[in-house]
């Protein structure tokens, strides 16, 4: 396998939350063997994020990742945002797809524009919040008695799926709302909502991810995502001119 | 995916001068992960085998590895022994199957009969005295400029396609012949080669490696094996006779 193509380089793997260096090195490195470029560190802590450095053949990938303080800023230029997930005792509130269907789903997206797979901390997986930045989850088929893998290996079985999946014939695909346009629309609405009296001060948190999921559901266009930002703020003035 | 059935239990993880700990607690995770249990060590580093410990959920597993002072040895019970290797500089003596191919022939094999993965130290990968004990090599497919993947990750890979990949449709095969008849075969044809002639000092080693791979091109059935290894003792016997 050679140099690979541009879009390759659509691919952002992102480790939300790791805490061990020798984690954040393995993921470069099977970035790296299977031909990714693109690492984006959420929060880590701190010293992981530093001492990262068991990425044999991979370091300027390793120094050219970039942390960022929230998963919205991290994923914001993806119009594909997928959770990995090892489907536990929580019960899913997103489609989950089997690795090698999802891998193809992620080959095709690839051809037009970014996409994001997310990683969550090795202790915890990825919250809830985090989950609700997801358009649907993906899932490495592995014994219902032992879930949990280890995070580096994760990455590299992932990224072997999705480097050789073939991406399915490309249908003319109008293009799709980057992350950051649908995370605009989701807080503008949010705001919309909380100034028309539909939001409790108890159950903000929670319509917030709801909000998110849901808009994540619609997979909309990029044109569709700026018309609708246009009405929801258009909204949100008027909401503002009723009160004194 | 649920506890596997017993053909799971037949694929032998053996991991050939380990150096790492994390990485052979890594290895018994994977293999966890995917329903795999015979993990099998080769002269490994005593410290790294007695400090193995990353193996999150593995413990039983990694607590019933089994160390063996010789690969022979640690794959006498296999009547197919695949290595795993990154194709470097080497020219392979052997045929090389991609992974996923890889896969399917080694879960055909499965059906009726153990078979051992090796899987090189962490800085030379399988020796070419190693390989000889092969009957062809698996190459996971990584970039051509950085083909050297991490043990645990490339185990991990390894086993998540082993772990999905179709058995194909069973022919009614003949039992084929163990490593240990193979070798056995082995000795007893280099010890009458040498009694012959055939052998000079100086190519005593790789006459030996070069029998070796020999012997397992042939595939030999059980019952070939045992006829072969019959003749065999019997012309180093009467070579024996010969000598004063």
């Amino acid at each position: 396998m050679a140099a690979k193509p541009p879009p390759f380089e659509r691919l952002r793997v992102v480790l939300v939350r790791a805490r061990n260096p020798l984690n954040i090195g393995a993921a470069a490195r099977a970035m790296s063997n299977f031909g990714f470029s693109e690492l984006r560190v959420v929060k880590p802590y701190e010293v992981a994020f530093r001492e990262a450095q068991s990425a044999v053949g991979a370091e300027k990938l390793l120094k050219n990742a970039v942390e960022y303080g929230s998963l919205a800023e991290a994923v914001r230029d993806a119009t594909l945002v997928v959770g990995t997930t090892a489907i536990g005792n929580r019960t899913p509130r997103h489609p989950v797809h089997l690795l090698k269907s999802a891998a193809s789903k992620i080959r095709r997206r690839m051809l037009s524009s970014p996409v994001a797979v997310l990683f969550g901390s090795e202790k915890w997986g990825l919250s809830n919040e985090e989950l609700s930045h997801c358009h649907w989850l993906l899932h490495v088929p592995v014994r219902r008695e032992h879930r949990s893998m280890n995070l580096g290996q994760a990455v590299a079985v992932c990224l072997y799926e999705i480097a050789r999946a073939a991406a399915p014939p490309s249908r003319s695909e109008k293009p799709c709302a980057t992350s950051e346009t649908v995370e605009r629309l989701t807080s503008t609405l949010l705001e919309a909502l909380d100034k028309s009296g539909y939001l409790t001060a108890r159950s903000e948190a929670l319509a917030e991810e709801k909000l998110r999921r849901l808009l994540r559901r619609l997979d909309l266009t990029a044109a569709d995502g700026e018309v609708l930002l246009g009405m929801v703020h258009k909204i949100l003035w008027k909401l503002g001119q009723g009160t004194p």
